[in-house]
């Protein structure tokens, strides 16, 4: 009766959930968001794998307690909009999307940021139960951060956690956001497909793009890198260990200003690499932490699900297992 | 009646101040921290310099509501202990400051972290007031950092704000904490002067060692500093750029990371420097800034007696006049 639904809304694909009063799935979907098109265009997608995830999990969409979202861009629930979404189709201006999507399901909409909804997830249902402050690291595309302090999202203004442009070297690489020095500039997988190709074209030898094709993708997904790496390709090596490094760096940064219980270490590479790459990006941070005892680095334990449950979250009146 | 002692304990100086109600300093006193001894001689020249503030505000010290202390080390306050305040004299171990002080001065003796409780002066009677969430930067011997978070202190499990040691370059600079690459490897003024002692000594011009040896001064103070540039010392003007680039790089990190209403700008370097510094330091941060509007960068303006006014804060049954 009381099951919500959870949309994580991404660039690339839109991955539904129906979760049960104990925050268990029940039900979902996945599909590609549409490339072409606009905002509605989006919406209708959305509303179309939540009413797949909701067959699944044997309810009507009406049914549910409500919907939650987790979106890229700038969201403000209040006013239930989502604006300059710039990895989306046509989404440049502001879009009302509770009102939108609220209509085609039948059910209260609730809009959260993509990467705080999933350390929600993490910290109420996943790797991070066991703390009462954590720093989510969300290794993807881009490197999002989320912030809980104290057992409270922190959202600074309205868009703190963003960890991937702290800067790990002034003067350094060309970050993906116009800036220098960034970690992302290092660690974001979009910026690691541009060196790659860059190296590769001035002559260094690589199966990445290789595998790539092999795979029938379009870019150097996670598992294209993770792949890369169990056949010991030098330039995948070469990356990821620069990645490391700076993904060492920014978050021991973070950990020296907040002083946290823990890190989360999600997203498709997060997730992809696991706890063996979460403790090898622990070695990385040891030597700049600047305490005696360093943080726990846990790999996130929700995987790909996390955003769209950590969606489901911010539905109202939710009754989560650990009485959190 | 509820007057209230406030001690910053310093490695250099012991500042001593008693407040009255409205936040007002009615009597302060200041003497040399010892260096030799240990602990129990800090104590008596820190029940010294409050007896002198006592005296010029007309009060006797037993009839203050407390005192309390800004310490550097590692404080418990639950403990009423001080520990490993390496930078003041055989001070490695724990020792009981509340209890040793509190019974020299007859009156409760509260322990707060030095930069915390300069953070929450500012917060509350300086630069800080008409901000919910700020990060304080002290920039003096070393660069320490505080938090306050939706109007209250960020400690993490105890040892929040390092900020002087989160990373802007990679591979870059030695620290005087042994790590590379730490902001304060550039900006802190200990590092500063080894690298224009180095710089001197291969052949560098610089009148900054003969300004200190005129103003008879065994280390370059933030007084040196500012005169140096005054007379457009080059090495200086060198030396306080880089340190400028630094403190931009590593303030906008943490921005970008906890997207705060406020930055101010204190310790012996800033409060010196002053709002054109302050200013400086904006203009800096600003190419990394993540978020199209930078947060107000604003100098402290307790001056050299925010730690005492801070640690006075502490003290149980305080009436600030503002009312936070």
């Amino acid at each position: 009766m009381s099951a919500r639904g959870g949309i994580d809304l991404g660039g690339t694909k839109i991955q539904a959930a129906v979760v049960d009063e104990g925050g268990s799935v029940i039900g979902e979907s996945r599909r590609p968001t549409p490339r072409e098109g606009g905002p509605p265009d989006v919406a209708a997608a959305m509303a179309a794998a939540m009413r797949e995830a909701a067959k699944e999990a044997g309810v009507e969409t009406q049914a549910l307690a409500g919907v939650g979202v987790g979106s890229p861009g700038a969201v403000d629930d209040a006013a239930g909009t989502v604006s300059s979404a710039r990895n989306l189709p046509g989404w440049d201006g502001s879009f009302a999307l509770a009102k939108e999507l609220g209509g085609a399901l039948g059910t209260p909409v609730s809009l959260g940021n993509d990467v705080q909804v999933a350390t929600d997830a993490e910290f109420h249902l996943g790797a991070g139960r066991p703390y009462g402050s954590l720093i989510g690291v969300f290794w993807g595309t881009g490197v999002g951060g989320g912030l809980i302090l104290d057992g409270r999202p922190w959202l600074g203004r309205h868009a703190a956690g963003e960890i991937g442009h702290m800067v790990v070297k002034m003067d350094g690489a060309h970050c993906p956001c116009g800036r220098r020095g960034c970690m992302e500039a290092y660690a974001g997988r979009a910026a690691m497909e541009a060196k790659a190709r860059h190296e590769h074209e001035k002559g260094e030898k690589t199966d990445l793009f290789k595998l790539m094709k092999h795979h029938d993708k379009d870019r150097l997904t996670s598992g294209i890198w993770a792949r890369a790496l169990d056949h010991g390709d030098k330039l995948a090596i070469h990356l990821i260990d620069r990645a490391v490094e700076a993904l060492g760096a920014g978050i021991a940064s973070a950990v020296n200003l907040l002083d946290p219980e823990a890190v989360v270490i999600g997203g498709g590479m997060g997730t992809r690499l696991g706890q063996p790459m979460a403790d090898r990006i622990a070695g990385a941070m040891a030597p700049h932490v600047f305490f005696d005892e360093p943080p726990d680095v846990r790999v996130a334990s929700l995987g790909d699900l996390g955003g769209a449950i950590g969606a489901s979250l911010r539905v109202a009146g939710r009754d989560s297992s650990d009485g959190r």
